[in-house]
């Protein structure tokens, strides 16, 4: 099935909001073995929407591509804005006419706050003549759904909490496929540009049908491959795809593999942690909270995580983690020898297996020609030994502050593996 | 002048990226005082794609809302799936012409990394014949423009940093409007529901033109109220909009109201701080970072902050801040009574002029009857006094842990003004 998806609301394109519900449904869609067609985000004009609609089901030339449903979201408030009710009439040719099942749901929507019915929300029991009105169960606009011509066009509000519900509630079901499963193959890799593991995959053969995928992010690049296989095909399919994925991941080099399960990197950390019974300690000065956050991005990360220091100021390296007065005072905050001595000390205060120190310059100012702007150092040390890496970041201030808490998390993650043979 | 976006790229479709160009430019182009038409994102099609420009030239039944400019993104680099060049110059019936201007921007661009022109990026020197090729400072692909019947098209590459780059250097200078300025007013609250704010706003007059806006985000609501005027009635129109944003002020409970300048929560805080020559500390449980994070997120922030203390466990709260073991045994690590000696424990330990402390359970597990998931106490501190606040959150574990590091920026923010009376 080929899905659309409209989306109706004046905030989309003046900026006020982010797309999410464009995103989520790509991800529903891909996930149930449809293919989306189109995502079109319009204002609240009702010619503007009628347009659209005539289009789809085929009176235009077809400037958006075919699609067999049409979901639309947004413009079912109250409000004079809301015209969605009205278009989807227009388009078809009829009028609006009263639902009883939509005055009931809303009525027993509002008993629970004991309100009742105000005369803007009368507005909202309407839906085009020929249509189904459609229960929301988490807000007071209902959907309706109508199917012209081949062509099946859902209404739904653009709430994305709504829109998942109805979405879930009213479509879902349909798409579920009885004949085909998603096969599928998923790795991280993290501190290996994506244009260099492009090189390294040059001739690789990807089975038919599937959809190989890179993208990078602040938590590294996620790689994954991707097939709806009919139920028949499976077995062979399976065999295939592992193959496949095997010569990709031996293809890269194995440091940069965060976890050959498809783990992310708080996951693994968490896991190596979990699996040796260790706990780790953080010692911030530029990120300030970021890594301690990501730490215990994982619920029951009190077992890995005890303690941690923000270590903004150079008195406060010395004070909390003992990095000596005459090592910042002969290198500076920002070096190597800094935040070794933040972890060693860090490791010691907190009297835990691990311990990692980041120190940097994150941005704008306090750049200079010998320490520019991005250059952080991060340390990791355990009761074996430790060590410290260099990296120059060329983000904004927030996107090196990021890049170095999930930096420290990778460095962290090699070391513990690279712990035992210490 | 009406514009219109096409963001072209199958990764948009598959729900693997999240399409921030749409959002930014809706931001770009508002501020700018021209309209968004419309945005739509499509696959990588050649015939698709240059259906859908013809519907935009007029020639289709008007599917899409008419525009003056279409910026169309992605589709530019040198594998075989992008054919955005191949697919406007069908568009226009014209064959692709080689760019000398390109060959020379891009053999410039890999110069600083040694490395020459490979056989595949050659498909990146051709654009549309009778088109401009359009110089990319920050990337391989250059992108081109061209104007066909009163309609300009502009093709630009789809990676966001890219993206910004050519569309400040190549569309900005030519949307700049010396007729009409912005004028606009914002504010920030925080911890009003919006639909209780609405309320209170019933009745409101705003100017004609002016366009309200209210967007509830983790970090408060964001209000406001602009529109473009042009210059001669700017002076009048100056007056109406501060009298109509002064009545909107006054209708507000003034402690929800973050900054009466407009002024976010971290810069609201950061301001109080400096006006004092003040510093703060932070002791976190179950945020273990994100105040932290927060409160140094502006430039300069070692003004403010010197350190802070991450103690997610009991033993950490005892050793580090000096919360006694008996009030930890007789209330639990979330209590009120925690909260108040994690702050003045912290504020002793930091010697700063105010302490923030969180302790809660972010979810999803560890919650009970007594003390669910969500339940947060957030204590400030100072030498003049202490205070502490319950809060019960209904998000997720993430939602919970970034609105209580937010409840706290904005405790403090209120603490700091209450701090004279004391």
């Amino acid at each position: 099935m080929r899905i659309g998806l409209i989306n109706i609301g004046d905030e989309l394109l003046l900026g006020k909001v982010l797309n999410t519900n464009a995103f989520d449904l790509a991800r529903w869609i891909g996930e149930l073995g449809h293919e989306l067609a189109f995502t079109l985000a319009i204002g609240d004009g009702i010619e503007t929407i009628a347009a659209t609609l005539r289009d789809c089901r085929g009176e235009g030339k077809d400037a958006l591509p075919r699609c067999d449903s049409l979901l639309i979201t947004g413009g079912l408030g109250p409000t004079q804005d809301d015209v969605t009710r009205e278009a989807v009439a227009e388009f078809l040719g009829v009028p609006l006419e009263y639902s009883a099942d939509a005055e009931v749901w809303l009525a027993e929507w509002l008993s629970v706050k004991s309100q009742v019915i105000t005369e803007g929300q009368k507005r909202q029991l309407y839906v085009p003549q020929g249509s189904t009105a459609l229960k929301n169960p988490v807000g007071t606009a209902c959907g309706f759904r109508v199917d012209v011509q081949g062509l099946s066009v859902f209404a739904f509000p653009g709430v994305p909490s709504e829109f998942r519900t109805m979405f879930d509630l009213h479509c879902r079901p349909s798409l579920l496929r009885r004949d085909a499963v998603l096969l599928r193959k998923r790795v991280h890799t993290f501190g290996f540009a994506e244009s260099r593991q492009r090189e390294l995959f040059r001739g690789l053969k990807f089975p038919e049908g599937f959809r190989f995928s890179s993208l990078p992010t602040e938590s590294g690049v996620a790689l994954s491959l991707e097939a709806f296989v009919e139920n028949e095909k499976i077995p062979e399919q399976v065999i295939l795809l592992a193959d496949v994925w095997e010569d990709l991941l031996s293809r890269l080099p194995p440091e940069y593999i965060v976890d050959r399960e498809g783990s992310t990197l708080p996951e693994t950390v968490f896991r190596l942690l979990m699996e040796r019974h260790a706990t780790v300690s953080v010692a911030e000065s530029c990120t300030a909270g970021a890594l301690g956050y990501l730490i215990t991005e994982l619920p029951g990360s009190s077992a890995i995580f005890k303690q941690g220091y923000l270590t903004y100021a150079d008195e406060s390296k010395n004070s909390l983690l003992h990095v000596s007065t005459e090592t910042l005072k002969q290198h500076g905050a920002v070096s190597e020898a800094v935040a070794l001595e933040m972890a060693q000390g860090c490791l010691a205060a907190a009297d835990s297996d691990y311990a990692v120190a980041i120190t940097g310059i994150a941005g704008p100012d306090g750049g200079t020609a010998e320490k520019p702007v991005g250059l952080v150092y991060i340390a990791v040390a355990s009761p074996k030994g430790s060590e410290v890496k260099r990296f120059l970041f060329r983000g904004d201030r927030k996107i090196n502050r990021w890049l170095s808490a999930y930096s420290a998390m990778n460095l962290l993650r090699m070391f513990i593996i690279n712990d035992l043979q210490r």
